[in-house]
């Protein structure tokens, strides 16, 4: 098994067995050295965002003290769901290497599937969502585009 | 203009002025009152997952010391992104009311849109994905299910 995905897993058995969250695991590497290791977090926070990825991307930001992933690589002991796989995109990290799919984690009832469902428009959203003032919000876009010497993510 | 938008906008202000972030805000609230303001984060954190939803969805669950925010509603200065999208649904929030739209977000620099489209299978992914150790991983998947009075998200 890849030693890395190994640790993934090791971070997932550690998560459930201290009643951390869901059965879930992620590890950063960098270089072939890992940066940040995390399990799911979602019981010990109350946090409903801090999946095991989202935990590891936190972790090696801070560590390397830079919001850009780009030379790093995650591995996690299940698909991510998109909100996951979205927070790695923002990392700019540019490979993943996962154990189960998303289906083997719908199977132990986690909804992963069904919000890719909704973003894909193949289910209805469960979201009542409302769009209002845009108008009024367009201003600090405005605001934003006119600001000098801007960094960007 | 709606006042929980304006106080969202206001964050938006506030986070562009210090340089905390991009030009978004976002307010939590639960039976009309104000459980959290938070604007984007992600220069002042280097977190890349510090989006003025995902830090206030923290806040709100943090204050409220649950990972159910089903009671509460969602304003954004913005479209909510699919990281912010699925944390929102992650959270159980069921009203979202929000300003500009992803593609005014896109105009400016963001890659919201071209997330989105990755999800739905419109744009080829940028991440590469590989899938390995799936029957070891779903080991952990077993011993979760096997689990005495197992908490659910």
């Amino acid at each position: 098994m890849n030693r890395f995905l190994k640790l993934a897993l090791k971070e997932a058995y550690s998560g459930v067995r201290s009643g951390s969250g869901g059965p879930f695991g992620a590890v950063i590497v960098c270089k072939r050295k890992v940066i940040a290791k995390a399990h799911n977090e979602v019981f010990s926070t109350n946090d409903p965002s801090a999946h095991a990825e989202i935990v590891a991307i936190r972790k090696a930001s801070k560590k390397l003290a830079r919001f850009d992933l780009s030379d790093c690589e995650i591995y996690s002991s299940c698909e991510p769901c998109p909100m996951c796989f979205s927070a790695i995109r923002w990392a700019k990290i540019k490979k993943l290497f996962y154990g189960c799919i998303s289906s083997d984690a719908e199977k132990i009832g986690f909804g992963d599937n069904g919000i890719y469902n909704e973003i894909r428009g193949k289910a209805k959203k469960k979201i009542i969502a409302k769009q209002l003032g845009r108008k009024e919000c367009l201003a600090i876009f405005a605001e934003w585009e006119n600001k000098k010497a801007k960094k960007m993510y």
